[in-house]
């Protein structure tokens, strides 16, 4: 598949770059490499999102080229859709693409639905970003030190700073790599994308910790986020991005779970888990998905019964592993 | 000077080890990473700390085997001081080798003071424990999976988990060695050491929280602990030890400081600068001292007295840096 992926980039001309909607340090950084690597080489890369980046994203070098929308005109076109499991994840933005575009999968969810033409998705893997630089280095393509800062990002904020289950001596090679061929310094990216947040994130936090509640003997931690809170802190969604990582980190718990009021009888629900728990089965009981340590999924209700069928489902979940 | 340690360790029958007092990931790390190798290469390794280990430290493998106190009974020791800046850091359990032992001192504290009689010092090397790596390694000595574990412990907990300043290449790759030839996982080690904490750290970061003050027009950020608020959340002082980072990452500041309160009137100041502050110097203007990026010291008195002469001193410093 690599040598069939490295085919495509040289004989293509024009290219269409996309990620998830709510994108990440990974699928961006993947795209914004990928997106500058193939420009240096003389082709023609457009880079989509859905909706204007917001921060820390904007702050990536490579933010100012991408664009909310592009009709394609009719010329061939190879659209490759970056740490997407599925086609529909970029939302709208590919729409005008079906049936006609060559479509490239690259992504490291092993819920992938192989829905390219081409296919390359490695579960093993750490980030798109890992993969989008064996693809440059395999196909010869050009990386400068933009293109590596870039890359670096995508490895460091999907893997937690390189301290989560996929911090693969892979990831660490290629980070040895990106910092000692590249010059990309490890503490400006995560200052850029991970450590650098305004006092309101302080603020917020601060309410968060207070909401703080254990279920099933100390196996499930969660926090709330309301709009209330949001609104009284002056922060945005992307503030509390990071705090599902508090109660997870609580002594003897297997799930940490983040709820994310987003509207008045609307709720986002993050999870992760430590050792055992496969919450990506968790949440596709829901009709969300994801990673086996860190998934999520959307509900609609009154918070209080959606908590119940929730914490009945993970119970049901840890009870059996503990069988 | 790595031959010559070589040397010492091949030829010499005893060892004692020890790290600074408050010992952190990195020292312990060294410290049982070593003294295991040798241990497995049939030497005696006694190692040394002047007080019990605590959480999360007494976790970590081979934490068991430290004493606090060993009277030397006359036959050649070597005497190895690890991640020491000077030979009084580690405390009074070395005052009884005064003059006797031959003194080894390893360390990465650019303020090293050179105390041994053979001294490795690398000011550019990411931790302590990336040296031991280099010297078991050199001399061909045994590394097994929990040797690589604690080595792996002080190459992340020394750099904020691959985040800070010196999170070098040649860190991410003996990080990638140790994971790929002796199967380390960093999410495990990452749990024992920064990712697993009671509730009473939630509990104490929500009142630190209500704390956070910004001077100089926001390039210095505070918070402050008191002892009341240790015993209100019924936290150890470890359990504060990560907070500095909250006021560090706010955006615009250049020193993120946490204040300590460790008894009526005596405080503990740590110091983190973000870009161009050398926090050492302005530690040592009050007894501290440290790294560029990463320092401390501690003050008697009342404490607005103490932070007035503090603000002082650091606006001193970054007035001289803008002019």
């Amino acid at each position: 598949m690599l040598n069939e992926l490295v085919r495509i980039l040289r004989e293509g001309r024009r290219f269409v770059i996309t990620t998830h909607k709510h994108p990440d340090g990974d699928g961006l950084g993947a795209m914004f490499a990928l997106g500058r690597s193939l420009r240096i080489a003389g082709k023609e890369a457009v880079l989509l999102s859905e909706e204007p980046l917001t921060p820390p994203f904007d702050r990536m070098r490579g933010a100012e080229t991408v664009l909310q929308n592009y009709t394609p005109n009719g010329e061939p076109v190879t659209l490759i859709l970056l740490d997407c499991a599925d086609f529909d994840r970029p939302g709208k933005v590919v729409e005008s693409f079906k049936g006609d575009a060559e479509v490239v999968n690259i992504d490291h969810h092993f819920t992938n639905t192989f829905f390219g033409r081409y296919n390359w998705v490695e579960p093993e893997c750490s980030s798109t970003g890992e993969l989008i630089y064996r693809l440059l280095q395999h196909a010869g393509f050009p990386i400068d030190r933009e293109i590596a800062e870039n890359l670096f990002i995508a490895i460091q904020s999907d893997t937690g700073s390189f301290r989560y289950e996929n911090a693969t001596a892979a990831a660490f090679s290629t980070a040895a790599a990106l910092v000692g061929t590249y010059g990309v310094r490890p503490s400006r990216c995560a200052r850029l994308i991970l450590d650098e947040y305004p006092c309101a994130r302080l603020y917020l936090l601060r309410s968060a910790l207070g909401t703080l509640e254990t279920h099933l003997r100390g196996k499930i931690a969660m926090v709330t986020v309301s709009l209330d809170m949001y609104r009284e802190a002056h922060a945005s969604t992307s503030d509390s991005d990071t705090f599902v990582d508090y109660p997870r980190f609580l002594s003897g718990v297997e799930i940490g779970v983040l709820v994310r009021q987003t509207a008045e009888d609307a709720y986002k629900f993050s999870l992760r888990s430590n050792d055992f728990a496969d919450v990506a089965a968790l949440a596709k009981q829901f009709g969300g998905g994801g990673h086996k340590r860190a998934a999520g999924f959307d509900a609609q209700g009154r918070l209080a019964d959606i908590k119940l069928l929730f914490l009945g489902a993970a119970a049901e979940m840890l009870e059996a592993h503990a069988a």
